[in-house]
């Protein structure tokens, strides 16, 4: 895909960053690639050694990287302490989206009157925005997105398109919510009684604090008396699902299709890797990084990495393996068994 | 999130659960909450006695409980002998939704005109009725959702923002539908043939029972022939895939994160933890509970409780553990050799 | 479901085979119906030894089958060398959905002014198609679909309700894009830098080939500088995510609930189970086969079937074993120190 240019040159890339530029400023930039694939319009960066043997025979118009690497760079440099962080900062520049935002509403939206829009909302085509809603400034709802009644938005927060957001949803400012996504859903709550399931009407909200995203087709429920909370800064993937009354702390990530149950509260600074589970009714403390899809079962009370599972191998190969895991406890029992046979306990 | 007074009294909510109060029946109930957090205009339950402790601090306005804790409850009480199913009658009392939905069809939403309404249907903005598509009385078309041509949904039956129903879905009464849902998207049939794919049309529909519920971002798939069945009760919770031509006895539970593949018929009164995988084609009997996360790639003939996995540990333990895994049937056997040896049998 | 007629005999359907047929060609035939449950004007198929028994009884009007069962048929036959390829060919003909497409742009859809549309488009009710965007010829949008600025729809594609295209996002001819689903969400990335995260905008696109099929809620993420590519003839069930700068060979199938994590590049003709979860930045190569919710963290470098995990047990049965797993690297040293023992190496 092609970006069209934002007639940024390249000093207009090194003023962005605040550093100083080695080269020719007037080079038009017309965007980012990695060092192998630059052409001389684009600004590449370098923020992994792995990618060093890159470097040397790079076309780029420039790279960010790290003042220890200077000397090896053939081309003009842009030196930085986290050129991944420069990196992310450029990029914005080039992003078309923001291009595209007209604020008003568009008329095949349909935006109730007694909700209140704040300066410069762009509501797209047929989107929906219910009964006492609230938008804060330069909100821009997607096209086919929903928001519920009584929902309320801050400040510059972005909806893709077909996005729904329930009724009663609290948000903070600069939040991005991916398609698809749906927040504020009814958690699963039923009373059992007689055989049969009896609805509990999922009575609490959805809060989200200020630059939260939430990925494409990912959930998060309402909660059932209290809310759901999720923290400020906490970054959500994909296909993600979290249950009612789920708090998270500021922060946090989640990877893709990573799933919490009900009432688990992840603490600030926590990773979770792609697919995993948590139980519900757990805690897990500040600054845990979970491995791809482990589940997590019991509380988790001193920071770390933390995993389960087992990883692929030739069929054939676990074939023979797992049919043994079976066997294990009585391998474990065996196993004592010889050895107080060794030790003259027969 | 702040509820809005629903200009309910004590006594109303006695009569409600038609159960005896002991207090002042003329005391204004705004709403429930849990025995630590409730305010004395809000309504409390125990359902757990892991929560007596919290009954002796309550300012809960009244308290639903079991007739044996009636003694050592310091506010007035509502006895009875579910609390929690109580509980889960009340909250509907308090749910603003059904509050707002204004039958009609809003301007903005596309009926076709060989749709048949029931009496008191409401469609809300910018939602699609496709051809020959009956809405039973009562029925909820969220805004956005979709329902396709010659589907029939039951009396009572609500959609909420942003539903697909595809076409010629049958559901019953009372059936509800989270945002981002799916139901009778094409099943995953494919023939082989010279190295490529080759379509096939997938036939079946899907048939919801009474009371189904499917949560946010869920998808059922239409069958290829016959059809995808789900029984009457059936609760199924966010982000679940079920296959085509699955069937799911009444009253089973799915919890977040659910798959079932393919031709698995699930019986009744099964409950599946969450990210819990069925390989296709298999039979699991009536009151199956699978733990969270596991894999059943073998029909199940006893009720009971499945699992499979292993819960998470630190990443070093568990490093040292995993790899040992793929060395299980070596160890097995180096261990059936020490005790042939040990028996004499070198 | 019962599904119209389609007018179609006997002798249509071997005609649209290029197959003889044995029997009476003016047999009116109302639909595909399995060996069982196959009424006197369905076609059914046997193309599972499996079935064999049900072929005995058969009540169809006639029977798609190998050669070689010809002699078993009690009803007329169509003799075909791959009996379910003609099942997939004859399934198209009993679909009732493109009988429904009308060409043409329906009143409450938005259309741009700047979007170019084929020969005999098809806009259903409130979708929405932004700048730029480009239909081929053929092409169906379903009602509530939303086609990003800029995006590029071949040929005879299909969009089902409520697909969501973000813009930019490239895709061939005959693409199926079930309902629910996203293509081109952005990219999980971010910059870590003082304790807070910092988004870097995804600039690169989604690229789908020729007859790619995406199931129901599903995502396929956008790159961060390339594109995410999806090769010809690609199936991807339901519920699967695939995240920025992914690459999947042409032919390969992806079973639901899969997750692959970014960078990762899968081969052509891979199959990968329900549930299956790849880590990022691996190299899967051609021909390879992954079964049901195993997780791949290293790349593969041979064809073949791999695996991981532990089927489902009694929960009895399996916490004594998963307890054991803790203990696994210490079952294997205390085996050790057995051997050397037994081998006079106290």
């Amino acid at each position: 895909m092609t970006h069209t240019s934002h007639d940024l040159t390249l000093a207009d890339i090194a003023r962005h960053l605040n550093v100083a530029l080695e080269g020719d400023g007037d080079r038009p930039i017309r965007g980012l690639a990695t060092l192998k694939e630059a052409q001389n319009d684009q600004v590449a960066f370098l923020a992994n050694r792995a990618y060093l043997k890159d470097l040397a025979e790079t076309q780029a118009a420039a790279v960010l990287l790290h003042p220890e690497h200077a000397k090896n760079c053939p081309v003009p440099r842009l030196e930085i302490n986290n050129p991944y962080l420069g990196y992310a900062q450029l990029s914005q520049l080039f992003d078309p989206l923001p291009m595209r935002d007209v604020p008003g509403i568009h008329p095949g939206a349909v935006v109730a009157e007694s909700a209140t829009l704040g300066v410069g909302v762009s509501v797209h085509a047929n989107a929906v925005i219910e009964d006492g809603v609230v938008l804060g400034d330069g909100v821009v709802i997607g096209a086919g997105s929903v928001v519920g009644a009584d929902s309320v938005l801050g400040d510059d927060t972005r909806l893709h398109a077909n996005v729904t957001v329930c009724h009663g949803v609290v948000m903070g400012q600069r939040v991005i919510l991916q398609s698809g996504c749906v927040i504020g859903g009814d958690g699963f709550g039923f009373a059992h009684d007689g055989g049969q399931w009896h609805k509990i009407a999922q009575l609490g909200g959805v809060v989200l604090g200020d630059d939260v995203e939430v990925g494409s087709c990912s959930s998060i429920d309402r909660g059932a008396l209290g809310d759901t909370v999720i923290g400020n800064d906490v970054k959500i993937d994909s296909q993600v699902q979290i249950a009612h009354n789920v708090t998270v702390g500021d922060h946090s990530a989640l990877a893709g299709c990573v799933g919490i149950a009900g009432s688990t509260h992840v603490g600030r600074h926590c990773m979770l890797g792609g697919g995993v589970g948590l139980s519900g009714h757990l805690t897990i403390c500040d600054g845990v990084q979970v491995t791809g899809m482990s589940l997590v079962t019991n509380s988790i009370h001193e920071p770390g990495v933390y995993s389960s599972g087992t990883g692929a191998m030739s069929n054939a190969q676990w074939r023979k393996n797992a049919v043994r895991f079976k066997q294990l406890d009585d391998i474990a029992k065996r196993l004592s068994r010889l050895e107080k046979h060794q030790r003259g306990q027969p």
